[in-house]
């Protein structure tokens, strides 16, 4: 025998068990985002380089898996340029395509192409897997899904009061237990602006977002590091050391920006949404968090971020928005707002909290034992009748010994097993075992109905 | 503003529309798969290129996209070999990994590389996309999904007769109305023995299968230019004309074939089907089709093809039995039997007939006017009631001109609209507007409920 074929690093296989674990995860996020009016949307996962390149900066682009022209693809190549052997300007002329990197930029060149059979306020979501050529190690792959939802074109902070609330009811769903975190990138340009370090606010904001890994002294000497003044950085000790609620927080931010006119905007915002969080009822905290930036230079109202109470594994959901996602792609001033959910991570907090149904991962609920060509015709009557009352149901398929077709369901969690050889289909009857309490029944062929709604149904 | 962004020739991007019809074809196919006992697997779109190169034919190996490696892509190549500019040799050793072209291989490369872990006789269906690298047309894409359906590891013919309930069942549920022709590759091989011509069955297959399409005077002739014997040819003609039904056929060709081994064995097999199929009730007629070979050498049992009887677009479904699907990868003697259904015929059958049901392309159910600040935290409140009872529901999140947000309701086929202005926030009140009549009623917020209820889950 040959040895055993085997997929790309990075790349995953999902068995059934794992399919129908995800299918639960996926199945409850789209039933959430539908019931808050978001419709869904795909594209394809080869886009043209042109629509990928130059979006996710120089790092990204080289994480981007190129596709080769078919045909002669060094066609267009001169010998003289193939000599020289520069990998990334080569691969530009032999490929056009590539692999979606994240669903963002494909969704702004989808709204651009499309905007004239679009409605706006356009409220999407989009479930799809992305590929990045990145080193693969344990939590991180080349290949896994993006969760994302987004509303383009409305300014609204009703938008973001929405995402939160579907983040409360998809995890309150799930049964996780999470905290969700809010900040305004318009607080941190005041804060930046504040100390007097007003064009500096990616040094800060990247600082602050690892104050709670790597703690408020190693923040600091970053900080010294990246060239802000002793002064600066000590002005911005009260901000970092900020404590009490969230309106307290506020109050006295309030009075630490007052003369930033961006800053206080923040404020505004975040009042204005602490006010429409505070009018419902949530089942998972809400609370301001200053040190959240989230590294990204792509926010520029709110920023949110979604962590597991009980495991620790970084951020499971997160979003924030965006005042000018398509205008890459040449359409200018539309706003948007967006949190996307990692299924991957949300998959392993379940699994170690063990929040998986048990009987999610059994799909066929009945069993029919095969006896052989005597007994089939009897036994595909049964199967029918099963059908028809919507039972999820098999006939083993070969008459092999009765302890390999017991085996088989045991292997599958099959719940219930039937049992109809000669004597039943004399009688006209069936014999049920129930796996679960070994318990043995039998009953007439016509009762079956009945068992399925009285006893099947109701255990389940 | 610069031109509008694209997507590569042969993708698409699936509107909301689309994406909602599509999802009701993918829904209506899983449920019955999983009610007859099939589960879920996926494997990744990115396979080894030794997975997937030489499984397709020469021209089929053309038309695998290969994805260039990461980094100095060039390292391996010699310039010596640059220079040669040989294209095929070139690009397996700049690119190491390709995208699925189908859901077999990789299903194939799946069981054995799984074959520890896996329960057989494995049941198990697959809903991907596949990418090749085609010339797009009409129907044709070079990104599209497929949705398959084995068993492996059961020779019994049952099999083959629930995939063919399955196929009823599907088509049944979506009220397509269609034939399935069902052939055995035994037959054929029989036919091909009879008249003297055992090793010319691909070229005799290949030709019958056009039957349909050219008519048995270019089958004929095709024939002849491919070296057939003129008594090879005249002894086909009484197979290639065979009339009657099912069983009338199955006994003229016994006659025939009586001397064939192999034969006899094929039309043992196809009595057996019969005789499973005609114990049950089907939608749709299931017929005998000896013309149908579908040009694979690939089938070694059972060949099944599904056919749309209002729609003339070829075949909507097929598949068969293979007696080695795993050997290629060094697993031997494991046999197979599946079929795949065209998700995209299947879509555009349905479209054409006018099958998807409207209510179906909109999915918010209310939507909430917006009034501006004052009128939020009622319309909020609303909003958290219908959520709760599970209705789909949103609230403008602009407070822009009614006309303005009447007209996003009626684009997205939103049914109700609930107006809750100062006067009704006095009283204690909404007014429901239902926009299919026009009709407008006050009623009382504690009476949302049994509206709902009463009257708007009554319409649906």
């Amino acid at each position: 025998m040959s040895s055993k074929p085997s997929i790309p690093k990075g790349t995953r296989d999902f068995s059934t068990e794992e399919m129908l674990k995800r299918e639960y995860i996926f199945e409850t996020i789209k039933q959430v985002f539908r019931l808050y009016g978001y419709q869904p949307i795909e594209t394809p996962a080869i886009e043209n380089l042109t629509t990928l390149l130059g979006k996710y900066g120089e790092e990204g682009d080289k994480l981007i898996f190129r596709i080769l022209n078919s045909g002669d693809f060094l066609s267009p190549v001169s010998d003289e340029d193939l000599l020289k052997r520069e990998p990334s300007r080569l691969s530009s002329r032999i490929c056009e395509k590539g692999l979606r990197y994240d669903l963002t930029v494909p969704f702004a060149r989808y709204v651009v192409q499309h905007r004239d059979e679009i409605v706006f306020p356009f409220k999407r979501y989009q479930i799809q897997p992305v590929w990045r050529a990145d080193r693969p190690q344990k939590g991180r792959y080349r290949e896994f899904f993006q969760c994302d939802v987004d509303v383009i074109g409305s300014d609204s902070l009703l938008n973001e009061y929405e995402l939160i609330k579907i983040v409360d009811e998809i995890f309150g769903r799930l049964k996780v237990s999470v905290v969700i975190k809010v900040n305004n990138r318009k607080v941190l340009s005041g804060i930046a602006g504040f100390i007097g370090e007003a064009d500096r606010i990616t040094d800060i904001t990247v600082a602050i977002d690892k104050l709670d890994k790597i703690g408020i002294e190693a923040v600091n000497s970053e900080l010294i590091s990246k060239g802000l003044s002793a002064g600066a950085i000590s002005s911005l000790q009260p901000v970092l050391q900020l404590s009490g609620d969230t309106s307290v927080k506020l109050e006295k931010l309030s009075k630490l920006l007052t003369k930033s006119e961006t800053g206080m905007q923040g404020i505004a915002e975040l009042r204005k949404l602490f006010s429409y969080i505070e009018s419902t009822q949530l089942g998972c905290n809400v609370e301001l968090d200053l040190t959240l930036a989230r590294g990204l230079n792509y926010y520029t109202g709110a920023i949110i971020e979604v962590k597991s109470r009980d495991v620790s594994i970084g951020s499971i959901c997160g979003g924030g928005r965006y005042d000018n996602l398509a205008g890459v792609f040449g359409m200018e001033g539309v706003s948007g707002v967006g949190i996307s959910f990692g299924a991957d991570r949300i998959y392993d907090v379940l699994n170690q909290l063990n929040l998986f149904d048990d009987t999610r991962v059994s799909s066929t609920e009945v069993l029919i034992v095969n006896f052989g060509e005597n007994e089939i015709f009897y036994a595909l009557k049964i199967l029918d009748r099963l059908r028809q009352m919507d039972v999820k149901s098999e006939l083993y398929p070969d008459s092999v010994k009765l302890k390999k077709q017991m085996s088989y369901a045991d292997s599958k969690r099959i719940p219930y097993i039937i049992i109809a050889g000669e004597d039943e289909i004399k009688t006209g009857t069936l014999t049920i075992k129930t796996m679960s309490s070994g318990e043995q029944k039998k009953i007439a062929l016509t009762d079956l109905h009945s068992f399925v709604n009285d006893e099947m149904r109701k255990n389940n």
